[in-house]
């Protein structure tokens, strides 16, 4: 399954040129080109689509494997991995990408923020039962 | 493999209480408890290592389909998933941990810096080359 007008789709079927770091039947990975450091680089699934939900559970399984790979081989120590789902979450390309963004200091790479809540144990408890009655 | 002071090996063996959600042979996760929004998971290996380039492949390869199946279970629309190698990369607890966010508004949820670089397409290429031989 891919779509015609999506621009990760044609780099997998290469109509649009990319640095290839790596390739199988259900997972693809290049280089950034607008890198927040050096070794930056994508890992996506073959399969098209905009979300993580969207992807079946075959075509996720080599994902983190690949990007560990990558990792390694660019000698990164520090890094973060990121996969942003929707507009607000700072997705900007709608076929899911999994970011392998090295963090060798405070400029270079990915910042976070992280506005943290005091958990309340009783509405988290509430929520747990609510959210594996779903599961 | 466990770590007798890590807290979330504790929190596997179930010394430590947690509000789980998923248990297998490889994968545990759980609610966390300091929130960046309703619904915000930790997806673990049980093997215990500080960074991904630690896990075995065959310790991630359920990761990605269980975070997915909790962000379903969420009902979250827009989400991150986000894991940290290093302090410098906003690691805290040293075995690795896949957060799944949802990112119901602007204020809740996490935030993300972009620093990107216009891409220098030589210097891209070559350093393309120098990963590929390492993979």
């Amino acid at each position: 399954m891919s779509s015609a007008a999506c621009i990760f789709c044609k780099i997998i079927k290469g109509d649009i040129p990319s640095l290839k770091l790596f390739e199988s039947d259900k997972v693809f990975a290049f280089l950034d080109i607008q890198p927040l450091s050096r070794g930056h680089a994508l890992v996506i699934p073959k399969f098209h689509g905009a979300k993580l939900t969207d992807i079946p559970d075959e075509d996720l399984v080599e994902i983190l494997p690949v990007a560990k790979k990558i990792a390694q081989a660019t000698g990164a120590v520090d890094f973060n991995i990121l996969q942003n789902n929707g507009r607000i979450a700072h997705q900007v390309v709608d076929h899911v990408h999994f970011h392998m963004i090295p963090k060798p200091n405070e400029k270079e790479g990915m910042t976070i923020g992280w506005p943290n809540q005091e958990g309340d144990m009783d509405k988290l408890k509430a929520l747990h039962e609510e959210i594996k009655a779903k599961m």
